[in-house]
Parts: structure tokens; C-alpha cells; sequence
């Protein structure tokens, strides 16, 4: 076998391209940043697990694509753009098409987002990936989960519950037709993160959070991050015919990694919401619901739901 | 069980001190800090993994420790002061008594060092630990493993062996006194990541790293990237009296763990050496070689080993 000094040199010296602010990248004890004048440094970290996080027969062009996609996905919803980030990567032993094949996809998600890799290590245990991701926000315009105030619209981009039909098909849960597979296996595998948001995020939102969780989940987070209240309503949930026709809600509502964001925005803004629809048709924003001064309820129909104590996808529950 | 959200809100919201850079800590998709003015960030990122890093008896304050020990000392060989860490936990459950435990002595090691947790995440799975570490240096001023030139002296921080020498006797291979056992699990559990040295290295050093994996193999990441060799002298090595009355010069050489820092110096700056040791007890440099055009030898008494071709521990072999 080979050794993880090997490893990093044959695989994983040259993705990404350095840019000014990355001084001194793989190769040492540690790397060297440098964050832009008049910026702040945007940090995040997460790591996936074989059988936890994707399923054990997941490719590892997938594998290193979404183990970037989703802390990607966390700038985005902060408002930052990619800069550099660092790769721990635990192996049960090092496959070299295997290698290959993941070096490749993070290499091209690198590059497709303006990533640099700068360091990590490789170790030998079950298959995990850890990322940790940076990104450079101008100086205090960051977008938070706290801010969003009665009144608000709550917005979600896409659409929700693709990535989680997609997980329910791959285990004989559902049978969905094959462009609508296809369509849930690229929201599973492939999410998309929201990176283009961000001018629009720093320039109109009250609050943010990505979708990793489920909306009920996730949009709890900003309602007690904000100390307030929300109603939404089932109808307005932007999800395919599909869920739609199985009166299947709740893979919309409480299933995770859609990595869509979820923002507020002063309702005197909606013309924003209009203008960005217009001009991003791929990654069109929709209102669901409005802040409230309390409570945390679905409109469904003539009934109102109560999602106080409902959950979405937790690890340890 | 518990959930993921519970057990960093209960357990690693309050680790570590603030500092002007942190700007937004734990509690939202991402963490923003920002750099000093005139100084670069350094970062690294290290995993333990339970069976391959530490015996899985290990105490979970030991574990915690050693996870911020094992990144600090990359900081250290950088010439870098500690500012903030990222964590990722995957448990296999969340005991509390197992996460109490961990989560003090993670406190306790942070404020030691100086170190604020800014975020991270907790997943279910085998136990490992991942952490991402930044630490300050003043722009340019950081060291590198490359920049070792001929004549250069080649120094060693501690002694060297006596972390190998724990784990050994743990697992029964040696019978050490219960002095020297003390010392060894204090080499092996608590390694003093070497942070005092920071402002010499800055200073004097013409090259540095840390000592993880055997003073050979480490020593040979500063050869390769110096583009030059060395010999060193095994009557020169800092051992342990138990090491040189066994003869047993092969955890000083090719055992991991140490966390001591190896560095060169050029040789006109010997007194500088002398100077430190005197102000330093706890913390001397000893000078065990020279760098070389080229070759990688150790001199043993009238023998002259090749340690060209001889490897440290690697995770992969």
C-alpha cells in the first residue's frame, strides 16, 4: 500500500488555483491566508459519513462533489464567496481508481466554484470526509440567522423534498419515473449551492439559513436565532408534481439535504423578489410565509398546524 | 438520545475565550473572524481517529487534549500563535458522562492555549475527532520546512521517544518503572505542543516542523524541501536514560508522536541556542546534526547509517 504522504502528493497537490490570498498552500505543517482588505473570513466545517450522511455505494465522484456542495452551501447562506479549503479525508484503504475518481470531482468542484485546496490530511479509518471551507464576505455584511422581524416574508430557493425523494427512491421507499429519478439522484448527489444568492442575500435579507435539515428544521433555527414567530403555508411550497399528487408534504417540510436557502425579507422589498425571479429563472426565489410575532404554524387548507414541537432530520435523535 | 443541536448548545458554546477576531462564533452556518492588521492567518487540520491515533481506552480528556495538542504543535512549527479552532465530533452515542468530560478539558486546553471554538459539527458515527486550527503570525514571518541551508545546525526540542515508549508499555511490550511511566503517558496523552518556541523560530530559524511521525521521517520533509541532507548523531540524540541503557534508539528515531519541534539554525547563531537554554530549561533545544549538501546519514559511534531509504510511521505502510 501506499502511504498518506503519497496520497496528498499523487492526488491532491493541485486543486484548485491559488489566488492572492492563499500565501502558502499543501505541502507543509500548516497553510498560509491572507483575507482581503476591507473582509472578513467566512468559516464553516462538515464533515459526511459512509452510511450516515450518503449511502455506503454512493460514487466518489458524489462523495467529494457534495462534501463541497454543502459547505459551499453554508457560505452561501452567509452571504460569502469560496476562497480556499482544507480536506481530511478517513480511508479504509486507498483504492487508487477510487482515489482517482474523487481527486478528479473535487478537483472540477473546485474549480466550478473558485475553491482552493490548501491543506488536510489523509488517515486511515472509516470512510469520512471533513471539510473545512472559507470564504471572504465584505467587512460586516454578512447575513445572518438572527434579523428577521415580524412581518417578513420567508422565501426558499428552488425547489424542496427533490433530494429526499431521490434518497426514498434509491431504498425501494417510492418508485418514481426515470426523468423525475434523474431529476431527484442530481438533488441528492449533486446539490447546488446557492452561491449565486449572495450579492442579493448582503444586499436584501434579514436572515438566512441553508436547507440541510428540512424547512420546519432549519426555519426554526431563525425564528429562535430572531426571537419571533412564523406562519407558512402548505400551498405555497415550491415542489414537484409529484409531491404534489401524493399530498407528500412532508418530504418538502422536514427532510433534509435540499441545501436550498432559506432567507427573510422586509416585505417592502417584494418588488426584489420579482426582479431576481426575472432574471435568475433557474434559481427562482418563493415567498412561503411571513414572520409572525410568535408561534410556528403551517397553513394547510383550513387547518393550521402547529410546528412548535414538530422535527426535522436530527443525527442523535 | 439527545440530538446534534442539544449537544453543542449544552456542551461547546462556551469554549475558549472571544478575542477581538472572532467576530461571530458558534450558533449559525458559519463562523467570521478576521486577521490583525499586519499578520497572516496559519491553518491546519488534523484528525484522530479511536484505534488508529489513540487506544480506544483513552480517557475523553485525554482525547480532547490531545486533539487541540496535535494541531497546536502544527501552529508552533509555523511560528504561529493560536486564535481559534473549528470541531468535528462523530460519536457512536452521546454519553454524557463521555461528553462532559471531553468537553471540560477541551475548555481547559483552549483557555491554556489561548483558543476560542467558532464552530463545527457533531455526527453519529465511529469516534474521531477533526480539528481545524488558525493561529496568527506577523506577514511573512511565518517558517516553512524549506529554507534549511548546508552547515545549517539541526536542533530538537524535548526528548525524544518517550511518547512511543507510553504507548508501549501500555500495550505490554515494555515494563517500565512507575516514574518513567508517569513521564511516558504524560509524553503520549499530554504532549506539550511547543508554543513557547514561537517567537525563536520567527527569529532564528532557517526551517521547522513538528514531530509526529519520527525524527527520520521528519526530518526528511525538511531535506526534500531544502533540496539538501544531513547527518545527525545518535550519541547526540535527547533521550530518556531508560532509551540509552536498552539501546533502544528506535523510538527517538522512527517512533511518532513526540510533538517536539525540529528546526535549523544557521551555525553562526549557536549562541543564540545557548542563550535560550539558559532562559528555557523546561523547554531545550539540542543540536543532534548539520545539514548537508546531500545523503541523509546517522552517525553511531564509528558507524555511518544510511537513513536514506529507513521510514518514519505511516498511516498507509
Amino acid at each position: 500500500m501506499s502511504n498518506e504522504f503519497a496520497i496528498i502528493e499523487q492526488y491532491f497537490t493541485a486543486i484548485g488555483k491559488p489566488t492572492n490570498s492563499t500565501i502558502l498552500g499543501i505541502g507543509d505543517d500548516a497553510a498560509v491566508v491572507e483575507v482581503p482588505a476591507g473582509h472578513q473570513l467566512v468559516v464553516a466545517m462538515d464533515t459526511l459519513i459512509a452510511g450516515t450522511h450518503f449511502p455506503l455505494d454512493t460514487s466518489p465522484a458524489d462523495i467529494a462533489y457534495k462534501s463541497l456542495a454543502v459547505n459551499l452551501s453554508d457560505l452561501a447562506a452567509m452571504g460569502a464567496s469560496p476562497a480556499w479549503f482544507l480536506l481530511s479525508l478517513s480511508l479504509e484503504d486507498d483504492d487508487p481508481r477510487w482515489l482517482s475518481q474523487f481527486a478528479d470531482s473535487l478537483s472540477q468542484t473546485a474549480d466550478t466554484f473558485g475553491l482552493h485546496l490548501i491543506g488536510g490530511d489523509t488517515c486511515r479509518g472509516k470512510l469520512a470526509i471533513s471539510v473545512q471551507i472559507a470564504g471572504h464576505v465584505p467587512s460586516n455584511q454578512y447575513v445572518r440567522r438572527q434579523g428577521a422581524a415580524v412581518g417578513d416574508i420567508i422565501l426558499v430557493s428552488g425547489e424542496l423534498g427533490n433530494a429526499a425523494l431521490g434518497l426514498a427512491h434509491t431504498k425501494g421507499k417510492v418508485a418514481l419515473a426515470p426523468a423525475l429519478q434523474a431529476k431527484c439522484g442530481l438533488a441528492l448527489n449533486r446539490p447546488r449551492p446557492r452561491l449565486e444568492l449572495t450579492p442579493f442575500l448582503r444586499e436584501f435579507a434579514s436572515s438566512a439559513i441553508d436547507l440541510s435539515d428540512g424547512l420546519v428544521g432549519d426555519l426554526r433555527h431563525i425564528l429562535e436565532a430572531s426571537d419571533c414567530g412564523a406562519r407558512i403555508a402548505r400551498e405555497a411550497l415550491p415542489v414537484d408534481a409529484w409531491i404534489e399528487r401524493h399530498g407528500a408534504f412532508e418530504y418538502a417540510l422536514d427532510a433534509g439535504d435540499d441545501y436550498e436557502i432559506c432567507c427573510t425579507l422586509p416585505a417592502g422589498l417584494r418588488s426584489e423578489v420579482d426582479n431576481w425571479n426575472r432574471e435568475h429563472p433557474q434559481c427562482r426565489l418563493t415567498p412561503v410565509g411571513e414572520i409572525t410575532e410568535s408561534g410556528y404554524h403551517l397553513r394547510d387548507g383550513e387547518n393550521l398546524i402547529d410546528l412548535s414541537q414538530r422535527k426535522g432530520y436530527r443525527h442523535f435523535d
